[in-house]
């Protein structure tokens, strides 16, 4: 499976409804800060306001962005990706890999040629002049939180247009590289809501930049797009501080908990020290396709990591669940 | 303003509530297929099946597609015209004009040249081997429906790339041109559903065309992009079938009610014949600023059809409200 969390193909072939899934394989948050159903009287009738200045006053406000930067917001990280990068139409694509697989996706259609650059071994390695710079942080499917200082420094020299993806930012307790966009005009940070508020079917991302930035990229975008009802359930958990103190509390605690049971299954060589909501682990004697199939009769999804670039069938992801989840896990590690 | 809709806006102008206004300049069907507040439990933890096969099916249903013919979903027709001129990327497009204002927003960003035909004095008119050709039916802001034949004939022979939109052809009763998809290889068949299911502030619309078209349009399209709420609610929207029927015969009643109330105004020097949910029309001594300066005090908002290509600040499109609605405005025109 190309990506995690095709719950549905899974569910078909094991003969079960989607729901019965443990799905260890998408990155989603078990908690969420809003109940669906807690969301009434949401007008659908008339047209959102095309600005969606509320949305990006709840952004704004969550995440503390100064006015002297930019807010432009997509249905989801996955479609502000596409768009991004088809409004810049790089000619040199530099992808920092193992990276989530929608850049390697879009990277292919566009006409530009692509570095890639293994995070692990070559991050020292050079990159050509203007060259455009994607980096995750932290990163998937690692989980690595990488202090870009440096990095920064280097592709700025280079007058790299820079492009950080923030998706996961927000389970460790950390700044975002969005203060520099004022020094910096050429730099993009990308972010996704889902992961951290439990919520992949609302599709809200965005990308903070500079203000002249981000007006030419919303010329080419269509007057509407936003779901009414994503944006007043997005708006609401925006709004919810203390889920965001308790959510990093207890990814930390569950991952801590999950990262014991995989390394107490004796069944990997390697467990990545990662710091968001997921690990990345390789294996020792079977590879992930046979752990796969052994955790199908406990109905357990796993993120094999084989389209990753640098990584092969031996590295396997799986996402921080709940106790409950985590213990079921463990059994069926066995 | 250059779209309908835009009532919050109007509402800071006028220092109220946008749900005050009476917004007679979006062509929104006032009623609605499905009360928001009926769509419990939807989950929004889980990524969306990527292929959105329950929605496409739902589609493919209500508008007895055959399987011959290929669907992509979007977010809301105005994405899917943005998606689809940027996958095409025409060398020459063939406005037929006025038409919905997306289309000369999204031309005027391609690299293209661009011919607009006066769909009211011109439609004979030669059209260039090879051009796309974008045909909006019924029409806006006219609401005239088309007996395409011809047209398509002529298209045909010029192997011209035919987009149709059909958003309101709902509001009609009458056969898709998306039959004949199987004839022609470069057909394309535009469809809103915000319109006539009451819902703009759901983000739903699709593209009609052959598998092979579909398929390679949707490589260009992120993994993920619409609301799980949203798919719900158009879901339990696009099975109502009696929706269907009472909705064309309300929008034919209250049409002639619009219409009556236009005319016995004494403002007017022409009315259009429009079959779809608004009527344009042809003020006679005060333009339509002035007509909406003397709306103002009734909270009622009416489009302004200046920047309509073909049209002047003599023209003004009314969308058909309930009778409540055209009472209120009856009362206002004196």
């Amino acid at each position: 499976m190309k990506h995690g969390g095709n719950i549905y193909q899974f569910a078909k072939k094991l003969n079960c409804r989607s729901n019965q899934i443990i799905d260890f394989s998408a990155n989603i948050n078990p908690e969420q800060a809003v109940k669906p159903d807690s969301i009434q009287n949401v007008t659908l009738t008339p047209y959102a306001d095309p600005e969606y200045s509320d949305l990006k006053q709840a952004i704004k406000q969550r995440y503390h962005i100064s006015n002297d930067i930019g807010c432009e917001v997509f249905n989801g990280a996955s479609a502000a990706i596409f768009s991004l990068l088809r409004w810049l139409q790089p000619k040199h694509l530099s992808l920092y890999s193992p990276l989530y697989g929608e850049y390697e996706t879009i990277a292919s259609k566009l006409q530009c040629t692509v570095q890639n650059i293994n995070r692990f071994t070559d991050l020292a390695n050079d990159i050509p002049e203007n060259s455009t710079v994607i980096f995750v942080n932290p990163s998937t499917p690692d989980g690595k939180l990488y202090n870009l200082q440096k990095l920064l420094e280097k592709w700025r020299q280079k007058s790299c247009t820079i492009i950080i993806d923030e998706s996961f930012l927000d389970f460790c307790d950390t700044e975002s590289s969005s203060r520099l966009i004022p020094q910096y005009e050429k730099l993009f940070i990308i972010k996704s809501l889902s992961k951290f508020y439990g919520c992949a079917g609302i599709r809200i991302g965005f990308i903070l930049a500079s203000l002249k930035n981000i007006a030419a990229l919303k010329q080419l975008e269509p007057a509407w797009k936003l779901s009414s009802f994503d944006m007043e359930y997005i708006q609401t958990a925006l709004a919810n501080q203390i889920f965001v103190k308790q959510t990093i509390e207890k990814t930390n605690t569950n991952r801590e908990q999950l990262f014991h049971v995989l390394q107490n299954s004796g069944l990997f060589k390697k467990i990545y020290q990662g710091q968001a909501n997921f690990l990345l682990a390789q294996l020792k004697n079977m590879d992930a396709y046979q752990l796969q199939a052994q955790l199908e009769p406990g109905r357990i999804l796993i993120r094999i990591c084989d389209n990753f670039t640098g990584l092969d069938k031996w590295h396997v992801r799986f996402a921080v669940k709940d106790e409950k989840g985590i213990d079921h896990l463990e059994k069926h590690l066995v």
